[in-house]
C-alpha cells in the first residue's frame, strides 16, 4: 500500500462502514461522508427497511473484520418459512434439510451502529455526517460536498473514492452525468408491486405473538405479506401489493377498505395488528426497483459498491449480504495487487459484475416463488423433495441453499446450477404428483445429469 | 381542443419543431424553449451528425404538415448501398427491387431551419433560444429555465409539456430525478464501437468524387466507414471504430498511425480525403448509445417524444424518421380524443412504445449487418434473392423495405415478420451457395409458411 493514499468513502451505511473498517484494519486513512445525521445521536430513518436477513455471505465479511460474534448477538435466527395459507393451519418449511443452516433477522440500524462504533474505534476513520455529495470531478479526484446543517461547501481530494451511498447514489450520479464519456451503461427497472411496512407488536409482557424463529409469509393471489422478528418481541411486517388493479394500494383508500381487505386475506395476522390503520396511513407505499450499471470503476480511482452499483429487490434477502460480500471480494484483490488501486478496481469489476447481476435476477424470480410458489402444491412437493435430498445427501444444495449458505460459491454459479436443479425437480414433482409416488433414485439419476461445467 | 391550453415544448430540434408546427396548425398556442442559439443566425453544431437519411416514415409526417415537397428539394436520393471491398471493384446494391423506393440524404441543419421558419410563419409559436430547462415540477406544470445569455431564471407554466430535447434530455432528467415516485424504468446502453465524422470534399469545380446517389459503405473486419452525399458535392464520412483493441481509436494516435490505417483499409477513400489528418484530430470520437424508458407520460400532462424517449444507434437511418413518426401517431390521437390530453398521452405511450423498442433493436442489429454482412457471400446472395423477389413479386417486402418504405406498417410488425423472412432466406442462401442453384419456387413455398399472425 501507498501511505499517502487518501481514501474517501461516500456513504456511511452498511457497505460504506464495513469497507471503511476493513481498509482501516489494513492501515489506510479514511474519510467517510454521510448525508444523513449520525443515527446514534438522532432517531432517523435508517433506510428502506427496518430489519434485514443476515446470512452466510454477510457473516463471512463480518468475520473478516472480526465482528461476526458481535453481530450474532444482535440476531434472531429464522430456521424456516412459516407459511400462513388463506384457510387452514400454518406450517413451517425449513430453509435447509441440514442442521445449522438458517438465516438471521437483524436490525438494520443496530448493525449499522455497531459498524460505526467499531469504525471510529480504529482511530483511522473520520466520519462526517450531514455531508451530502454534490459533485465529483472524475479527472482530478475532487469531491464537492454540502454541509446540510450550515449550507457550507466542502471540497476534498481523494486518491481513491468509493461510492457506497445506496440505490439513489449521488456518487453514481456524477458518473451518470458524463455517461457518453465513460460509456456508462445503466438500467433501473421497477416492479408493478410496491411495499408498505406495518407492525405486529409484542404482547405487553414483551413476548412475541408469532413464532420468532421463522420468516412468516402470507402468500396470496397477486400479493403477499411477510414478517421478520425483532429482538423486542415485535415483528416488522411488509405488505407487497400492486400499485394498481383490483387488490392494490390504489384501491385501499378508506379505513374500511383496509380493514375489509386485511380481514378477508390476512385474518389471523389482522387480529395481531392493533395499529394497522395508523401504520397503513402513516407509512409510505414505496417502489421496488433493480439497478444495474457498468462500469463501476472510472480511471482506476473511483468505485461504486453495494446498492450504488447493484440495487436488488428484497425477495432473496441478499441485498445487504451482497454488499458485504463486495467488501470481501475487494479485500482479496487488495492483497493480490498489493494496494495497486488501478489493478484492484479493474479486476474487481471484471469478476464481480456477473455475480451481482445473478443475485439481481434471482431476487426478482424469488418474488414469484414466495408469492405464488409457496401456495402451489407442485412447488410444495418440490421443496419437500429438496429438503429430503439435503437430509439424505450432504452434498446436495438447493439453489436457495447455495445462494444463502454457501458463501464459497459465487452467486452466478449458484444461479446456473440451481436453475438446472429446479427445472429437474419441478418437472419431477409435476410427474409424481404426491409424496407417496416419489422415487429418490430417479431424482438422483436426473440430478447427476447436470454437468459441473 | 381547449383554447386555454398553454403548450410548452422543450427542445427545438427536428422533433420539437415538427410537433410545434403540427399543433399550431391545429390552433394551439405554443412556446418552444431551445437551449442552443438560433441555428439560423449563428453557425453552431446542429447535433450529433451533419446529414441524415430521410425515408418514408419521415416524409409521411412532413406531408402531414405540408412540407414534403419543400423537404424533397433539400435531399439527394440514395438508391442503394455502394459497397467498397478491401480489394476489387465497388458494387452497388439497391435498397429495393422495386422502382421508386430509395432513401434520401438530407442536411440536419437545413431541414431543422426549414421547420423553424415554417413554425414561426404560423404566428402561433414563440421560439425562445438560449433557454435551458433546469427543473420541472411534475405536479404543478411549472418549468424553470435559465436564459443562457443573461443567466436569468425563467419560470413558465404549461398545461401540457412536451420533452423533445434529444438523447441527453433535460426534460427526461426531471422525471428521472423522481424515479421511484413514477416508477420510471430507464436504460442506456453503449456500443464498444464509437464514431468520428470526416469528409470527402467536392472537386474544386463542385462535382462529387463518388457516386452521389448511393450510401457508401466500406465494410471491414470489426469496423466500417460510411459516407452520405451533401448537396455541395461533398460527402460526410463516418468512421465506426471500436474505442479499444487492435484497430481502435485508442491505437490511432499519431498522424502516421492514422495514415497507415487509412491506406491499408480504405485506400481508395483515403486518396479522396485531403483533410483527413486535420479532421481526425479535430473531430471528437463519440459514443453510440441506445436509450429506452417508460413511462413517457406523467400525470396526463408531460410527454417525452423523439430521442428524449427513445434514442437509437444510427445504423438503420431511422432515428429522425421514428421521431417524425411520433408526431404523426400523436396527431392521430389528438383527433381521436378531441384534444383530451390525458387520454391522448396515455394511449400514445401504450401504442407507440413497442414500435420504438423495435426500431432500437433493429438499429443495433443493422450495425452487424452493415459491418459484417455486406462483406459476407451468404448475406450477399440472400440480398440478391431478396431484390429479385421484390422485382418479381410486388407483394414481397424485405425487412429493410418494410422498415424504410412501408410507413403504413408499424416498426414492430416489420421487425417480427422481417426476422422470419431473414431466417428463411439466410438458411436458403447457405444451402444454395451460389445464384445458379437458387430455385425461387422453393423460396416462395418457405416464405408462404410464415403466418401473418
Amino acid at each position: 500500500m501507498n501511505d499517502s493514499d487518501q481514501i474517501i468513502i461516500i456513504g456511511a451505511g452498511l457497505c460504506g462502514t464495513l469497507l471503511a473498517l476493513r481498509l482501516a484494519q489494513k492501515g489506510y486513512n479514511i474519510t467517510v461522508f454521510e448525508r444523513r445525521p449520525d443515527m446514534r445521536k438522532s432517531k432517523i430513518s435508517a433506510g428502506r427497511s427496518i430489519n434485514l436477513a443476515l446470512s452466510d455471505r454477510g457473516l463471512k465479511a463480518l468475520d473478516l473484520v472480526g465482528l461476526k460474534e458481535k453481530a450474532e448477538n444482535l440476531v434472531i435466527p429464522m430456521t424456516g418459512r412459516m407459511i400462513h395459507p388463506m384457510e387452514g393451519n400454518s406450517s413451517k418449511v425449513n430453509y435447509s434439510g441440514r442442521k445449522g443452516e438458517w438465516i438471521n433477522s437483524i436490525s438494520r440500524g443496530g448493525l449499522n451502529m455497531l459498524l460505526l462504533d467499531e469504525a471510529e474505534k480504529t482511530g483511522l476513520i473520520d466520519i462526517q455526517f450531514n455531508a451530502e455529495c454534490i459533485e465529483m470531478d472524475l479527472e482530478s479526484g475532487v469531491v464537492m460536498l454540502e454541509d446540510k446543517l450550515t449550507g457550507e461547501s466542502i471540497e476534498v481530494h481523494g486518491s481513491v473514492i468509493f461510492g457506497t451511498d445506496g440505490a439513489a447514489s449521488s456518487a453514481r450520479k456524477a458518473i451518470m452525468d458524463q455517461s457518453p464519456k465513460y460509456r456508462f451503461d445503466f438500467s433501473q427497472k421497477y416492479l408493478d408491486t410496491g411495499y408498505k411496512e406495518l407492525e405486529i407488536p409484542a404482547w405487553p409482557d414483551g413476548s412475541a405473538r408469532l413464532d420468532q424463529n421463522a420468516l412468516h409469509i402470507w402468500p396470496r393471489p397477486g400479493f403477499m405479506m411477510i414478517a421478520l422478528p425483532n429482538m423486542d418481541g415485535s415483528f416488522t411486517v411488509t405488505l407487497f401489493l400492486p400499485f394498481e388493479g383490483e387488490n392494490s394500494f390504489e384501491t385501499l383508500r378508506s379505513d374500511e377498505d383496509i380493514s375489509t381487505f386485511f380481514k378477508k386475506y390476512f385474518y389471523s395476522a389482522y387480529q395481531q395488528m392493533p395499529d394497522l390503520l395508523e401504520d397503513f396511513r402513516c407509512n409510505p407505499s414505496s417502489a421496488l426497483g433493480t439497478i444495474k450499471c457498468f462500469p463501476w470503476q472510472i480511471n482506476g480511482k473511483y468505485l461504486l459498491m453495494g446498492d450504488a452499483a447493484h440495487a436488488v429487490v428484497p425477495f432473496y434477502g441478499q441485498g445487504m449480504n451482497a454488499s458485504f460480500e463486495d467488501v470481501f471480494v475487494l479485500d482479496e484483490l487488495i492483497e493480490k495487487h498489493d494496494g495497486d488501486w488501478s489493478k484492484i478496481l479493474i479486476e474487481y469489476q471484471e469478476i464481480r459484475k456477473i455475480d451481482t447481476d445473478a443475485i439481481a435476477d434471482l431476487a426478482q424470480d424469488n418474488f414469484y416463488e414466495m408469492r405464488d410458489g409457496t401456495a402451489d402444491p407442485v412447488f410444495m412437493l418440490k421443496r419437500r423433495i429438496e429438503l429430503h435430498l439435503e437430509q439424505i445427501n450432504p452434498q446436495y444444495y438447493s439453489k436457495y441453499s447455495m445462494v444463502t449458505f454457501r458463501a464459497d460459491l459465487p452467486y452466478h454459479y449458484a444461479m446456473v446450477k440451481g436453475r438446472k436443479q429446479d427445472d429437474i425437480l419441478m418437472n419431477y414433482a409435476r410427474e409424481a404428483g404426491i409424496w407417496e409416488n416419489v422415487d429418490m433414485e430417479i431424482i438422483r439419476t436426473r440430478l447427476n445429469s447436470i454437468s459441473e461445467s
